[in-house]
Formats: C-alpha cells, sequence, structure tokens
C-alpha cells in the first residue's frame, strides 16, 4: 500500500502560517493531525489524549532517549514535542500527516525523516510581515524587533523547505498548499510501486 | 524577474493525454503553446505560423545544424520539431509554457532543458488502456498490440518524468496538472531570486 505522505508547514510569526494550516485543515479533512506531547501543566478545558499528552518531566525524558520524538524542543521550562509512533502508524497505514511547526522542529523532521514535504509560509515582503506583526497589537517594540530579527534569519536558512507560499491572502495561499499536497501525490517517486506493479502484472 | 516555467505533458496513445492537455490550457489560459515547425505540405485551412510554421526540408536542416531546436522528428518522411528560440524567449518573459509531446520528444527536451516539468499521463490500468484503444473503433488488432506494447516500454522509462496522473476522469486529471503547476510556481528554487531580494534589502 501507498505511504502517506508528511507535510511541514513552518514560516515566521506574523506571516499566517496558522490561519492557512487551519484552513487547509478544513478543506481536506482527510489529513491527519499530530497531537504533541508535554510537560507543562493541562489548562482549563485541555484533555489529555485530545489538546495534548500531558506527560511528566522524567517520562518525557525517557521517550528522548528512547528515540520517540520526531522533534522536540523546550519552551520556558517545558518541553513539547511531536512523538514518533503514532505519526510513522498514520503513514504507514497510508494517511497524510500535516504539521504546523517552528523552523526548528522542521529541521529536526526533514533530518530524521528525509521524505517530508516542507512548506516556509512568509509574508509578502519584511515590510508587510512587519505591519501585521505591529497590527497585533500585542508586540513590544522590543518583541518586534527579535520577531523580525527571526523571520530574516530563518529565511536565510530557506533551503531548508521545498517550496514557500507568500502569503497575500489565506484563501489564495491555502489553495497553493492543497496544491503542493496533490502536486506531491503525483510525484513519481511516490507512485513507483503502483508503476512496477503494472509493469509486473504485464510482463 | 522570474523566469517562466516549461512543462511537457506525455503518455501513450489512449491514456487521454490530448484531452487533459486541452482542457488544461482552457482552464488556464495564460499558459502558453508552442507553434511546430515542420516539412509536411500545408492542408486545407492551416496558416503559416498559426497551426504550423511551415519550412523546406533544407530549411529545416540547417535549423537542426544550427541547434534550433528543443526536439524534433522525422514521421513518415516529415519532420516535425519544437523551436527553440521561441519557446527560451517566453520563458525569459516569464510566461509558462506547456507542449503535449511524445516521450521522445520528453527525452528531448528534457536533455536540452532539464529544468523542465515532465509530466506522464497513463491509463489506470493497463486493461483500461487497452479498452479505451478499442473503443476508438480505428485500431486493427496488430496496431493495438504495438500501441499497448510501446505503453509498456514507455512506462518503462518512468523515471525520464516528475510526475505520473492515472487518468480516471478528465476533470480530476486536469484538476491534478494545474495543481502540479501551482506547486512547482511555489518550488524554492523557482523563488530563490525573490527571497535572495528580500534578504539583500533587509541586510
Amino acid at each position: 500500500m501507498r505511504k502517506g505522505l508528511l507535510f511541514i508547514i513552518s514560516g515566521p510569526s506574523g506571516a499566517g502560517k496558522g490561519t492557512i494550516y487551519n484552513e487547509v485543515l478544513k478543506r481536506r479533512p482527510s489529513l491527519k493531525k499530530s497531537v504533541s506531547v508535554t510537560t507543562r501543566q493541562p489548562r482549563a478545558g485541555e484533555v489529555d489524549g485530545v489538546h495534548y499528552h500531558f506527560r511528566t518531566v522524567d517520562e518525557y525524558r525517557k521517550m528522548i532517549a528512547d528515540g520517540g520524538f520526531l522533534e522536540t524542543a523546550s519552551v520556558y521550562e517545558n518541553y513539547y514535542g511531536t512523538p514518533a509512533a503514532p505519526v510513522l502508524k498514520m503513514l504507514d497505514n497510508g494517511d497524510d500527516v500535516m504539521f504546523e511547526i517552528d523552523i526548528l522542529g522542521a529541521r529536526q523532521i526533514k533530518s530524521r525523516y528525509p521524505d517530508s514535504v516542507s512548506v516556509y509560509i512568509m509574508a509578502p515582503s519584511m515590510q508587510i510581515l512587519e505591519k501585521r506583526l505591529r497590527e497585533r497589537g500585542t508586540e513590544s517594540a522590543q518583541s518586534l524587533s527579535r520577531r523580525l530579527g527571526s523571520a530574516l534569519s530563518e529565511l536565510k536558512q530557506y533551503k531548508l523547505f521545498d517550496y514557500i507560499v507568500f502569503n497575500d491572502d489565506v484563501k489564495t495561499s491555502a489553495d497553493k498548499v492543497l496544491s503542493i499536497i496533490d502536486a506531491e501525490k503525483c510525484k513519481i517517486g511516490v507512485n513507483e510501486d503502483k508503476i512496477q506493479q503494472i509493469l509486473k502484472e504485464n510482463s
């Protein structure tokens, strides 16, 4: 059976990757998501196994030692990670999986699973990225400057990504991500088993 | 300015590549076609420069000698070829170009212009390909058997192609080709100039 494809959506704060990710999932409900593992405390209404898999620090560190993560990072003293086993199982079942993840996570996943397809969502220009961040109204001058610096330093690592989508508007960008998904499923390498089977049956 | 992309549509007789090609052109009128050069006589209603560029054998051979073709072939004592200059000019202008061409032509274009994107249109199975050829009602048993043999021998060369579309129905297949076109325009390599420009303007 054909294996599923793993898609990574990444991009700087303010580019709109989260909105595009949700729009793509809405329009392609067959895409699977991954439930992250974290060591932080559940917030009100969060359900273990639905929003996150909540684990103790010891349990988490054991999972790291066992190679149990596709990617893992610590943010403000808490660990967050993508567990490998359920994702690899979904791919083996032929399901396509999509993650929204930062560039460090994207790098880890690409190195662990080189067949993954990575898409970088960027604003059409740095000026527009700055405008979008300012319009949030939540960024201090320092935080704004830091985020713009990160965006540039990430963009320098563009070769990590297979595709880039300059996000003018969400609908068009979601169309592009869906086109990328559909095109990747037509790649010769992805269809090699089916081609070999036709050749075998008719040789 | 961003260069245009060159798309090649190929596939065996009966797979439906011509129908898909026309459907894609209809839905994406911005795609440019190439006018072939030929040494055969114009038929009633055919206009030089519109349906074909009609040339004498001597003129054609001189174009071959000058490297003037992206691909050239002779069919029943006549030459047919895709002139390089107008296509390269369209690509330089940023226009995307799409050809429907046989596998020999596809191989020549790929070798002459490795950045071209090649899509192989195949029936969902050899049985369906045979059924479609039979239903044409124009194939002798000998011709049918020859075409099926060619289809298999072409399919063995699948690595020449970047993508394969198994043509169940024209609309879905045209959707897939359009997705391939849109995805290719998001490829990192295609957008490298724009990324470098953003980095340069903000360094």
